[in-house]
């Protein structure tokens, strides 16, 4: 059994872990902290969990999270950095899903997210969790970074085109939609349902958090620097993100039989038949990834469709399938769920 | 193994059945049946199933149903009492989603279904599959009758009042509200996005289907005949039921302790604390009905709500729970499922 | 031209007044305060109203009031109390949104909403502001109180049958749906999309502010106390109240005609056919009241449907409407919206 | 006061035109036609008009069309050209809000609209009724082909920077959000609220119709073929269309200024103070179009973001405005609408 922890169980990333969790045949929660709400039971606040859950969140200086053997932070950028150290330290190998590790280029990320990193030491050594690209570096690593939401779904749909050096990188475009919760779970009156509900709005066009994150994994991919273009949408849904990719074609190939291939063995990408328009209803409250590629009226823009569910492949889920990785289990364990359609 | 088929699996009923018997560890499925749909794959129809279901619809005169142990009608209302007897004859199982076999009373089904019953004998011997109440009869079952969506949530609020004797049942009211996935998979107008999206309405105020099938429940838990005002409404959102029930109170209990009584042994109702409130997202994709009993401003009116999930327990997520107990298996096989939320 | 201020601008009620005076021929728009935004163009926190505000809000001290000639609260309760004498006194009108002068017994008042009146001796005065029973005191008035939303649905919908002395007043039920808009513009966490969308639950059911209001509405109409079971429920789309109505009919009367004939005159109540069932889209963005009279299996128990735009006949619509009366214009100057639909 | 027609008013283009002209002061309904409706009352289907439409629907042989001043047509596709001539012929004026007269080259239409054009010689003589390229044209036309909803908003979007030859229009693309009523009122599965609320996803990839309209008017404010990468996608929510332009900068400029100017006379088309992201609902039931440039990252891709309301400037509206300068009336007659929000 794997004793886990989890700093900062109140936000939709934990309850969505914990949903995935008390179903996990291997897992043993130890402990899930919560500074503002602690002592309240789990499942008072996520009724959700009423049968499932028997914790109550707890201070976290109370958690004894040393004795785990992984904790995930689903925390708020900037509190992983302050804690991750000391518990490396006492053997407990950590996943944070906010994004202080996925950056290796410190002066960047301190530019974005308006902070000074606190554990540089450690960000060259923390591994950046998407499976599909770094599986092996995950088994070993002491320290995942779980990648963003926005950025899975983008670095997935691009990835086959950028590793066959098949399209112009200096123009890519990525118009991403996402679900309402992808803002978290925080009094704001911008994402009241009054708000958002029936209407629809692109935000942080001048730039968007995860932009250098996307563009340092697709510079990995391609070997070369990429230009993107990256328009972030708020979608009237609860889940879901659905990314629109345009890339400029510089060779002709088959790009269904390209994909297909690529993905032939990644059990949580899943390449429709060509013509195929993924919708993210297909994925909700699963861990697939699927994508579909289009080239249009023949032209030299290729379109790819790539969904998540952006709290499942793109943060909680994702998070146990790198916990799968790290600890030997077969990769899909407690990811069999088969997604809630209607 | 228990060998399943299922007619009629194009409605959401029928989806529904495939994503809780695919991760059914005794159920091998056997033919999923549609007429205007065979030779369609079941995973092109439904994404959400690639990975999970291989078969495609099958003619259901070239599906062997009776070499099935079990065979699940999704079907519009009408057609299982054509195919039933057949079935049973060859020792196959069956579980009626539809509403053939609800009514004991075959001249109100007819009036209210507008039809001829065409199989009348086999009524009688139908077990309505109300597990909370009829446990042991299904266990001996060959014909199920699963209950409707509104009555599954209605009854299981009502019980533990009716059964104890504490309230008036001369004036019984039953207000409910549905998701839109209880109107079907069908092509109307009238459940169109743009129709009831961001709206609100009553409907059938004059009289419902549900309605007998209701009374007939309250009659026998009551030892008496109950008088019920049944309104239901139209909610926009997917799935989920949410009955508020009326009864005025004939003598002073501990309600709170009486439903906790009723319902200590029941994995999938839930008594809420005192004072609680819930909402129909605590219950999506999941099983379970949860309940809250109140008596506001210490009046005489008792006051329940209760929540299910249409779809599960109010439909495909019952029918699998029955099918557990007739096949002697725990009852919580395959439906251990965590609710969505958010 | 009547000079119109309004206390209090940033919320919906705020912003739905705008709506509706920017297109009114007799109202000049004096100023629109706000403490936290003061300084802020009005068009920029709302940019509907691009085109049609010219104005900035402006600190209430600075805002010049006592030079209107009627000035709407759109402001929390509690706050009108403190400012109405000092405007009455300087010849200026006043129509409160909010809840303080609506329940004439100030205990009561002051037992609902937790604090101390500051001002109970304008309460005796001030007009409940309701046009289809109080449309002559309301034409003299100093000071309107504007009913709440659930309250304008709920007592429009009783009233035909209270007057008439039909129904037994000791057992009233009025099962009340609200958009999410209801709960105001705050930062919650309770009312985000992600937490309300797609789903449906009651709350209050103990007791809610709206049930003294409505009680006493109904007390006048009936001539007797009223006993009320009230349970409001938050439902998953933005405007929109859905009341619908439970009485014990005691004496037998052709009910259509009865409300016919009640609202032959009342240009914003609209007696739908019989066996009618009105959505609330029917209503939105307008000034209307529907409903829908209903004896469901020829019983004992009148159901009436009874649906508002809660922000509208809700909120600001009805304001305006009081202020039509209060200057002597046509009733439904500036509220000759057809409603949205789809 | 110009008696109007309309032909087909049974879908979301049918009402909407409704609920405009019914407060418009120079227009008289002389018929609203359906065969399949004829004798149903309008406000019967569509209780938002009650009170405000008296006509029933009529069968158009009934309908002496010919003694209208105009006839709008808010038919499916092929249908005004059959009947278009004949009124011509007897002086009326027309407005097709279907596509039959939108594209020059008749083989393109026939060849994405899939059916022969049975009058092309009214093809070259019809005028594209966007106003703010062709209102000359249009006050003088005898026949307005109304444009496309998701063509309305893509070229107000890409107008400037054609017009002032500032980016490659070799690689123009265009990623385009549509709410439900779209789709029109149709029953079909694949528009259940069931099937698409809380879900997102793209259609039409492979080519979509409005993609010859969108290039045909690219081509004009050009002076030279554009190349569009068009994609549709299926959002949430009832009505709103949401652009995302994005164009590669071939010179540098004051884009901001550029806009500005260019539309600083349409009282329709409201650019956005830089730096914005208008949603959807900020034009909900109104004229307007709503358009906000962006250069992210001072890289050399224009982000434009360009919103309608697709029944209103996308469909009924723009069709009033045209009727409006047909007739010599002030554009904003009975256009005056303030977008209801929330």
């Amino acid at each position: 059994m794997i004793k886990v922890g989890i700093v900062g169980g109140t936000g939709y990333t934990g309850v969505e872990l914990l949903r995935l969790l008390v179903v996990h045949p291997q897992v043993e929660l130890h402990a899930i902290t919560s500074r503002a709400d602690a002592g309240t039971p789990v499942s008072q606040m996520f009724p959700s969990l009423r049968g499932h859950v028997d914790l109550s969140f707890i201070h976290p200086e109370e958690a004894s999270l040393e004795q785990c053997d992984l904790v995930f932070f689903a925390t708020p950028n900037g509190i992983a950095m302050q804690q991750v150290s000391s518990l490396l330290d006492a053997g407990v190998r950590v996943i944070d899903l906010a994004a202080d590790f996925r950056i290796k280029d410190i002066a960047e990320w301190e530019k974005w997210y308006g902070m000074s990193h606190e554990c540089p030491e450690l960000v060259s050594e923390a591994v950046y969790g998407l499976p599909e690209i770094n599986r092996a570096q995950i088994a070993q690593a002491r320290l995942v970074a779980n990648p963003g939401c926005y950025p899975t779904a983008v670095q997935l749909g691009f990835l086959p085109l950028l590793e066959a050096g098949l399209v112009d990188t200096s123009n890519l475009i990525a118009d991403a939609k996402s679900g309402v919760s992808g803002a978290g779970r925080k009094a704001e009156v911008g994402t009241l349902m009054a708000e958002v509900s029936d209407s629809f709005k692109a935000y942080g066009v001048p730039g968007h958090r995860h932009l250098p994150e996307i563009k340092q994994g697709l510079a990995q991919m391609a070997g070369r620097q990429a230009s993107l273009t990256f328009v972030p949408h708020l979608t009237p849904m609860i889940r879901g993100i659905h990314a629109t990719l345009y890339a400029p074609l510089q060779s002709d190939t088959d790009l269904q039989a390209l994909y297909e291939q690529r993905y032939a063995k990644e059990v949580f990408v899943d390449v429709l038949p060509a013509g195929s328009h993924p919708d993210t209803r297909s994925v909700r409250g699963s861990n697939y990834c699927r994508i579909a590629v289009h080239r249009p009226q023949h032209g030299n823009t290729v379109v790819v469709l790539s969904v998540i569910d952006n709290l499942v492949k793109g943060a909680a889920g994702q998070a146990v399938q790198n916990m799968n990785i790290m600890f030997g289990l077969p990769e899909t364990t407690a990811l069999g769920i088969v997604p809630l359609l209607p």
